[in-house]
């Protein structure tokens, strides 16, 4: 290990002080007024943000000829100095988390400075952008923490071994016999099981809502949808993508979880939301399997062309359907474009009564997720 | 997200069909004969390894000067072709686990297709080397599976929260008010609380060892050692160089996973073992703490210049040792030099009982570590 050590400082954050107007020309000063990100590896002082939420990249690389920050699906052209330093500041980002990548002489890399994430239907750099006062939601708190497990499984439909994801909440450990409605969370496409509590913090929100009284202790659980490659036209239509997942959480997953875990089996006490592909699949789920389900929810949900009229057997039109199914929530950020709002209208009109949040100043992001998920929790199982 | 799809392609495994020997001018033919590496992200086709244990890495980058495989501590320079293709075919590798890197244009970073490891003091791309059926204790089989918890807790000493990875063996969920003994087991310098779950697999030895009756059922405990940065002369010497764990796992974490599990509490139930720095870290816990800890184990520990006669008040000479500690184990690879045997016989001169494991063929690698614990784990509890 200590001869590898030696071989990976190519990049290296560095201190230098000069003396025109960039900010980087005096990087005490702007290490002083700046903060490492909280997404960094230990001890790496860049990227750093301010109180702006700009973000300052800050590399040394004389070999390389071009260097560009790839953040938010906008790119910033770093600039060299005459010491083979690269630097840029951006503008100011959304707040919450997001990926980026680093483009070397026109190879998009990781950043070798931050911890990483499986989105983008690969390893990826992130960087979470602090915010004011809202993010206390989804940051540990002193309340008592559930836990997140990570609960290997042979699935016979697939004849192979897969990870669910699956949180218990904290007085699970000490709550002798008592069992707990179980809810399904789905990720994105390109993204997997591990997003919801990397990316997502949903163990802080759990917590926290928990500890305030707001939500009922339920059990989470986050297993692998069989998208993380990503949509191909050439493999098949939109049906067909992650289309393998459906077998295994009714045949495999749910079956799994009711041995291993105290879950309450019935459908008053099971719900399933997900977001981006996996609200699509969450409708695919619960409204082929009414029977399995009694709660939906859709963040983003990548639902498109779906006439509500007579898809799932017609279910929307069921005069029961708001009987049946106890709370249908769909929720999406204010700057993007997915359709959920006129999706929730058509949803309404057949007589299906959707519930719609709208997550001002946020795109498909994962901070509309946490807030999506935070606004939803709170209703299930009541 | 769809957005950022389009922009992260600069680097593409690709299908090429030529006539020269190199093995990479029929790429459908080298398909055949290999196998994509299990370390990488879904639908990521290289790199592949061969029956001769030898690596195939195959890249499109026209934009790139130069581009070397850096692996176990040696480079493979690629060379790249007229259409912008990078190729090249390492050495047989040993099989297991090793980080590896890219260095594209003189910077070193992380192959886009790899799955991540914490290791290296940074973020590593990471191949699995298959090997033959030695590999099956560490691999997953159709045995009951224990679980791996992410566990948050908050530090009084440290003032933060921190985590701690925890197995509880499959039967934990279904005991009842059954109690376990606990195994604390530390990583190595650079990496982190993820590294024995991930690159070290340890979870399938202990769910395959305990089926077959060979391990007695226990917790096994995975904190961050505080080594992830890597040892830096200039910020102390190697006696400060972690050494704000070992107040963290007396104070805070032995007492809460001693409140959050069910475990037996006396020093007759508690073992610690850790590999390299982390073997280190385990002769500073048990030898100076040995009112709570009765097994102690280190692999490949980086436990140099100890003087056996006179260190943690002459422990190793008090001639109820092998009394007091009921199993002492050291093993380190064959191809390393760590100086474990040695201080094997230093410890044996004293009148300590130490337990010497050498991994024949292995250096300083994750190979040796589950090998270590396989062997370990067998004596402990009993």
């Amino acid at each position: 290990m200590k001869k590898i050590l030696l071989a990976i400082a190519a990049i290296v954050p560095f201190m230098a002080v000069a003396q025109d107007a960039d900010p980087f020309s005096n990087i005490d000063e702007l290490i002083k007024n700046t903060r490492a990100a909280e997404t960094n590896i230990p001890g790496a002082e860049f990227p750093r943000t301010d109180s702006h939420n700009r973000v300052y990249f800050h590399y040394k690389s004389p070999n390389t000829q071009a260097l560009t920050v790839d953040i938010c699906s906008k790119k910033f052209e770093m600039k060299k100095d005459a010491d083979g330093f690269f630097n840029v500041v951006t503008d100011s980002l959304p707040v919450g988390f997001h990926y980026y990548f680093l483009i070397a002489d026109g190879i998009s890399v990781i950043d070798p400075l931050t911890t990483t994430y499986f989105g983008c239907s690969r390893v990826a750099g992130g960087i979470e952008i602090p915010e004011g006062k809202e993010g206390d939601y989804y940051r540990p708190a002193k309340v008592p923490h559930g836990q997140v497990r990570s609960v290997q499984y042979f699935s016979e439909t697939q004849q192979k071994f897969r990870r669910a994801m699956v949180y218990t909440p904290a007085e699970y450990e000490t709550s002798g016999d008592k069992r707990y409605p179980v809810l399904y969370l789905q990720h994105g496409m390109g993204e997997d099981e591990t997003g919801w509590s990397t990316q997502g913090f949903m163990q802080n929100i759990m917590d926290n809502q928990i500890a305030a009284g707001n939500v009922v202790p339920m059990i989470v659980v986050m297993d692998n949808g069989d998208v993380a490659e990503g949509f191909n036209p050439a493999k098949g239509g939109m049906n067909e993508f992650g289309a393998s997942f459906y077998d295994v959480i009714i045949k495999d997953l749910i079956p799994m979880i009711d041995k291993t875990f105290r879950t309450k089996t019935d459908r008053d006490n099971r719900a399933m939301a997900g977001l981006s592909w996996g609200g699509f699949q969450t409708f695919n789920t619960v409204f082929n399997n009414p029977e399995v389900f009694s709660y939906a929810g859709a963040f983003s949900g990548a639902i498109f062309g779906l006439n509500t009229k007579t898809a799932y057997n017609g279910i929307f039109n069921d005069k029961d359907f708001n009987k049946k199914f106890h709370y249908f929530f769909l929720g999406c950020g204010s700057e993007e474009n997915f359709g959920t709002e006129n999706l929730v209208k058509q949803l309404r009109e057949c007589g299906a009564d959707a519930q719609f949040y709208l997550s001002e100043g946020t795109a498909h992001e994962w901070l509309t997720w946490r807030r999506c998920f935070n606004q939803f929790i709170p209703h299930l199982f009541k």
